[in-house]
């Protein structure tokens, strides 16, 4: 695909993205699930997730843009184009978070898509092809594992049978709560999962620190890592700490960390392009008077290059093995997504709506998954992204500038306009 | 202080023990709190830990002996002398097991004690002085530490307010299950804690090897190893594994791993003498892709010679210093104990006692500790050990013999008669 030069009116349906009402949006999308220390816990599926939908809908409603829901939860909002019949072009983002998330990781994108969709209305553009903001379901995983849950659907990647068992941490059925999500709108018109869709774009706070550090309001996303999870389970015997004697000791703990030591030194990279964390670790029986029988802990790489992270995931299992001793480990690999790379016409296109637009831009890739993953799988697919503090995420400090988020909903409206308008 | 040779009534206390009956408490100790593979999972101050109390009260019911509890939970059944003014002999052990623990560890103890009294009834022994069984409170310290905090407390070296904010890692506060557990036996006399004591003798398996190495089925335990714990708590600052640059991360478990590795080439030791343990470690937030903003890990390290556990130690806060980074450290004792020598009558008089009962004895150290300790600096002080399988402890396998633990119930029931009739 080779996207034409942007015309006059996808500028001018930049200019028109007013930098109060989309922060004002946001800072009432914060009060849904608020907790301390400026922090948002709206786990997917909950009443927080049902009232943000609400909220949403209201603001959808007084925009004249038409309303859908998948099976999944998905929930599509429609500005239509001048050609009904022509695939839409997608933008959005999620509304549920971490447990201890922040104001912007997701629901960003969501607000600067209906910002995009009224700059257009006042600055009086039509498109050709329609425009349609998507709040996809779960992306987060926070609550019903695994994450970009909606848009995996979405993509024909997995069934929303695949999910309905799962339960959170107090038992609930994702089915069940999905009904409740459901039933909390039932003025909004049912639709079929799936495409076809003429183009993605997703607006995102970086979560890192790149585009602060270079002094950027705005970034054009190459695409996304790719990611190795794995689960590392070491067994060993538990003993006396007082009287067994350290070299006749099978002790999960001691082996577990020699692991840990043997993969940070596999993954060293001087570059600090690779991502290496161990983010979770269970000791059994978590005393401290006995030696570990049994260690259960996480591996989490990312690379961009396809044959990097391809060769560090391989990696991992005979790296843990080379250092049990007297305990046994078995290595289970729970996620693996091979990196993603957006389709260069879109970031040519993100790129030049923002030079168009007087904000210098870089490209980057995204450290973060997203569910522009899935969406890449279906159409013309990138990102834009903006600064976010100190790149913190995840995290209840989470913070942005009203000014940034701003510049990256007109980039993304330009963006759009274009792909619209093909 | 000089011991008499034993009398024939306290050969007779020994004869009467019942290897059946002390085996069926044993077991029926062993239905609370059992875990798969013949454990037992009883915390301290637990709903497990009350159910055993209200067993012990109930036999020693039926017992005539009387009941009363300190401060800190230590229950006391007291069997009266013929002078009840007399400072009492004193046995017994503890009620609570490790997370996965045996059947034996601690409860041995206090079931032999028991079955040493009644034996006493049985063979028609009266004593001069009363001679008291103890549940102490707390000897593993594996729910709250430190660890034999009752024994702590009854000898003055620390006060129940020391403890009572300690929380387990459910955030449960121990000055609230101690209430708790003091509710639970309402009808139970309260008494304060300390002495005085005329001396304590407690009954153990051996945690260790060298009995069962040695054929033997009793032991005169002549001292403890020393002792010093330490939490360590590594604080650095949460980030999305995926996005955060792992040279900008303030990884608490990096820096931990790196701390655990100083520590285990500090304690090294060819001579395979000194214990180096870490048995608990605790990570926040413990997700996948999150790099930990939180570790706290406990250290032990034990050694018999005064000096050498002195210098490792102190050691330990320097060492941990030393692998900081981007981290803060902070390591805070929480248990030193210096190594213990028995009195040297009592440990004759057990090896005596074993002796005139025709059983071959040995005299060794305890690699483990244990409440006697603390009683070791009230009151002239000495332990049993029998033989468990493979000298395994602190682990669901531990095991023995009923006929070893009647022997050393044996040895036990002489020895009490002995101290009590000097």
């Amino acid at each position: 695909m080779t996207m034409p030069a942007l015309r006059e009116d996808a500028l001018a349906a930049a200019a028109a993205v007013d930098e109060r009402r989309l922060w004002d949006r946001l800072a009432a999308m914060a009060q849904i699930g608020a907790i301390p220390g400026q922090g948002v816990n709206r786990p997917a599926l909950s009443p927080e997730d049902i009232e943000a939908r609400a909220l949403l809908l209201s603001w959808a409603d007084s925009l004249g843009l038409s309303a859908s829901v998948d099976a999944i939860g998905n929930l599509f909002l429609r500005r239509e184009g001048l050609d009904p019949s022509a695939p839409p072009v997608m933008t959005g983002s999620h509304m549920d978070t971490q447990p201890k998330g922040g104001r912007f990781d997701g629901i960003y994108g969501v607000v600067a898509g209906l910002e995009a969709l009224q700059a257009m209305d006042a600055a009086g553009v039509r498109t050709r092809a329609p425009v349609e903001v998507v709040a996809w379901t779960n992306e987060e995983g926070g609550r019903f594992p695994p994450c970009t849950m909606g848009s995996m659907v979405f993509a024909g990647a997995c069934r929303v049978e695949d999910f309905v068992d799962v339960r959170d941490n107090a038992g609930i059925r994702l089915g069940d709560a999905l009904a409740a999500t459901l039933a909390a709108t039932p003025d909004t018109a049912r639709r079929p999962a799936g495409g076809p869709v003429a183009a993605y774009v997703e607006a995102h706070i970086e979560q890192g620190p790149l585009l602060e550090a270079a002094g950027l309001q705005v970034g054009a996303v190459t695409g996304v890592q790719g990611m190795r999870w794995f689960n590392v389970e070491v067994s060993g015997e538990s003993a006396h700490a007082g009287t067994a004697p350290v070299s006749l000791r099978r002790d999960a703990l001691r082996e577990a960390v020699a692991m840990i030591a043997a993969l940070r030194e596999l993954t060293d990279d001087p570059s600090d392009i690779t991502r290496f964390t161990v983010g979770r670790m269970l000791v059994t029986p978590n005393s401290p008077n006995s030696v570990p029988s049994h260690v259960l802990f996480s591996v989490d790489i990312r690379h961009p290059d396809r044959a990097t992270i391809a060769r560090l995931g391989d990696a991992v299992e005979p790296t843990c093995r080379a250092q049990a001793r007297a305990c046994t480990v078995t290595v289970t690999p729970t996620l693996h997504d091979d990196p993603t790379t957006f389709d260069p016409s879109v970031v040519d296109l993100v790129e030049s709506a923002a030079g168009a637009l007087g904000l210098p831009t870089m490209r980057l890739p995204s450290g973060a998954s997203h569910d522009a993953m899935y969406l890449a799988r279906m159409c013309p697919t990138g990102m834009v992204f903006v600064p976010c503090e100190r790149g913190i995420s995840h995290n209840e400090a989470e913070n942005a500038k009203p000014s940034d988020l701003a510049a990256g909903a007109r980039v993304l409206a330009a963006t759009l306009a274009g792909l619209a308008n093909r």
